[in-house]
């Protein structure tokens, strides 16, 4: 037995040890997670998250530049998300490789972990799947969605509410957005709601990849779309449906009418009245959601990336701004309810390595020239298909390509100061024989000119926006830093420099869930 | 006469329009405005601003990824600016030109306006000056000091001391370098002491190119330094002087025993024990300025800019990690007075577009490999000159040319990774025999591949970038937004999304002057 004296002595010994490990921890938190600890603010009830994929500094600055093109000062007309009260920037590095990928970025920013390249919220070594922060949600009472402009089983919607070793899983991703009980989808459709053989051997286990237990065979091969409807999902695909949906409808997978590849939302730049814009998404589901128990919503605004990929600075600015109408509908609701809502704005990586400086223009800048770009990439790709067919067999002219690419892109008007020169002309016209000769076809050296893509759009596209005096430095993602914005209860946490897996364990924090260990 | 009843419907009315003017101006005040002006808290008493010049996110990112680039675990690690707690980002547009130069980023961050390209602190038509930040910190009774690794009366220096209307003018500057009676000036040297004819006619009126009424003609001739002399300056440019130095010698110029090109600091990776380094001269500065009054230091890491112009990765994340030990001694002196003291991080613009991404290596990086650089571009343009010469007449041969490629940047040994494929081998070749043939002369096209550099040396740091997975745009700067960095009393002024004419308005605030409106 030890006496009062030494239990005096070992208690002190104690509490000396535990102050110094307080003291330790404190030193070895993050200045984001030492905020995050500190926080004593009010709860948000309502809490968006809206997601750029590709999303840089110089996405966001790009379109500000361009808004403000035909103003008389020179400067920037910011964007509703650049008006946010709180902006930091973060690191987005996954797990094994410094630039990230969608499916890894978007783990990170769904649970708060770092994970392996093309993982949808599991663990580096894909074995255990992660909780996500909109499940979390569920669990907590409030209602959930997830929008996006590409399809709603991309990497970036899908870390949400599933959990599969590849992002690639398409099937047991559309079968586990059903199983999620999140109450609103909305935007693109599902890539792969029947399955295939190959989606079918990779179900290794269980319903949906997982060795979870629930070995329900009979799910294995049913049409994911049916699977949903099963579970009380609604599910409708036309503009008259959409318009007529009420909350009163219970959960509902609302789908674009109008998809182009991928099962995506056409791109900004070439919708019509037909489409449904993601700014009509987010308030059809805003409307969907509002209940006394709050709500989370994520937003993605999945063609930024896309079409960052193809060097396609007009059709990004528009991606752009689109996305923007989108969280102006956020910020609406927020006007309604300023003390309740909290809107986070962030991106997962930058596409592209875009930069408002070219080489060729020098300190110039003519964003202005953007403006008469008329389509985006992918429908100038099929009109050039569409004339090659026309010319049945044929040699297709190129003085024709020449007058649809000054249609579409203004390119070779001088009224418009897109005059093109000499080398600029053999540029397009090699681009355009290549095209014929070996399609999209590329080997190390054409992939640094064309990137895989049709090599005359992208030709094209690269000398509009060397005239505007913006240019890139690769077909892939970057692993520059991303900005963050925020608005609401808990808005300062996103300020600073911190990393994405700050995200969620802030957003975690802020509605009052845990943080869920991994073993 | 207006009765009582009158008069007090009066007062109401007045009221109410001062309430609503009130609000109108709240309305307009931009998110920086206001936080400025809600700001109660404590006044700093020392004040450090850092200016990369050239420093973009991009710069401060390659260099923390640089850092961990051995690291077991794929990420980063953190410079000392980055783990400051507060953190924002700007936009940085001249009065007349979206992608800013040093004088008009210089003169926003020194006076809180406006300007026009290549503009010393004077309004955009040049003819009238602006009060800077330090000269109101001066005025307040604070001792200032002004440091950079470029040459003292360069554009981001001379912002805070001179008003002029060209940048160019280097004698003027000179001159007006004593009169601002600062205290300690260090760094690189003066690029025209003496002046010259042509400086001398462009002396319109009084001794400084401003008409203040001052035509004290005596001066024109007088040699700067001369000049700095007789008004009490005490002028040293030994390492023996310099670290002698104590603040019983009163106002001081130092300046390097160690100058190259443009009467600047050798770059980092160049420097030997006989250069004194950034951060030895604000450990100096620190300890010539440190009173009872407080102090105000700019400290410009200026040579980030220069290499990112000729896009020489390696040379420049060593300016920024020498711009950052500069930063550490600031932290140290924050650390004895934290109180008290406020550092303030920024930059003037981005220079290079430079991005963690390269087309040609997709999403694959490999920072290391830019650890087999051993000197600048500068220093091996120097390193090539000589080897021709020495061929006395004779073809030099690109053999030997390869060999010191691959001694002072390893391009060409496959153990470290830097093999080189024969149609880079052609590159290098193609450069060489340019460089044999035109020297650094260039037209628009060649401009696009060697920016008006040694063809050879840019096409080496290209390669190597490349190689780690690093690109670049231009060889200007650009446009993108640019990160700010604060920590101490008055920190958070400097999260969020402003502009650069926000910094000096703030810290004006935080010192307690007035801002000084411009008729």
């Amino acid at each position: 037995m030890l006496s009062k004296k030494q239990l005096k002595s070992f208690s002190l010994i104690c509490s000396f040890f535990l102050l110094f490990q307080g003291v330790l921890v404190a030193q070895n938190a993050s200045v984001a997670e030492q905020k995050r600890n500190d926080y004593k603010g009010k709860e948000p009830k309502y809490v968006f998250l809206f997601i750029g994929d590709g999303f840089g500094l110089s996405q966001a600055n790009a379109a500000e530049a361009f808004l403000s093109s035909e103003d008389k000062n020179v400067g920037i007309k910011k964007l509703n998300l650049s008006k946010f009260p709180a902006q930091g920037f973060y690191t987005t590095h996954a797990h094994n490789r410094y630039i990230t990928g969608s499916a890894a970025a978007g783990t990170a920013l769904a649970t708060g972990h770092k994970t392996s390249i093309s993982t949808i919220s599991m663990c580096p070594s894909k074995q255990k799947p992660l909780k996500t922060v909109a499940e979390l949600a569920k669990e907590k009472g409030m209602k959930v969605g997830v929008i996006s402009s590409v399809s709603i089983d991309h990497a970036t919607p899908a870390v949400f509410y599933a959990h599969q070793p590849e992002r690639s899983n398409y099937y047991e991703i559309d079968v586990q957005l059903s199983e999620s009980n999140f109450d609103f989808f909305g935007g693109g459709g599902l890539k792969c709601p029947e399955g295939n053989s190959d989606d079918l051997a990779a179900l290794k286990a269980g319903s949906t990849g997982i060795d979870n237990g629930d070995n329900s065979v009979s799910n294995k091969k049913k049409n994911a779309i049916e699977l949903a409807k099963e579970r009380a999902y609604k599910y409708i695909n036309t503009k008259a449906d959409f318009e007529k949906l009420s909350p009163k409808d219970g959960k509902v997978i609302a789908v674009s009418p109008v998809l182009c590849g991928g099962s995506a939302l056409r791109y900004s730049i070439d919708q019509t009245d037909e489409d449904i814009t993601l700014a009509q998404f987010t308030a059809k589901g805003i409307e969907m959601l509002d209940n006394k128990n709050g709500f989370f919503m994520m937003v993605e605004g999945g063609k930024i990336d896309w079409t960052c990929h193809r060097n396609d600075a007009a059709t990004a600015i528009h991606e752009v701004i689109d996305f923007d109408n989108a969280i102006a509908e956020a910020i609406d609701f927020y006007n309604n309810h300023p003390k309740e809502t909290l809107i986070v704005v962030v991106g997962d990586h930058e596409t592209g390595g875009l930069t408002m400086g070219f080489a060729g223009s020098h300190y110039e800048s003519a964003f202005k020239k953007l403006k008469h770009q008329k389509v985006s990439g992918d429908a100038f790709d099929v009109k050039v298909k569409n004339y090659i067919k026309s010319c049945q067999g044929k040699t297709p002219e190129f003085s024709v390509v020449l007058d649809m690419i000054k249609k579409d892109y203004g390119l070779g008007d001088e009224s418009k100061g897109l005059e093109l020169k000499d080398f600029e002309l053999d540029q397009l016209r090699n681009a355009f024989v290549r095209y014929m000769e070996k399609g999209n076809e590329t080997d190390e050296q054409s992939y640094l000119l064309y990137g895989g893509y049709n090599p005359l759009t992208v030709k094209i596209t690269h000398l509009l926006a060397h005239k505007a005096g913006i240019s890139w430095t690769t077909f892939s993602h970057t692993g520059t830093p991303i900005p963050a914005r925020a608005m609401g209860p808990g808005q300062d946490l996103f300020s600073g420099y911190f990393d994405n897996t700050d995200i969620p364990k802030n957003i975690m924090k802020l509605i009052g869930v845990e943080f869920p260990v991994v073993n």
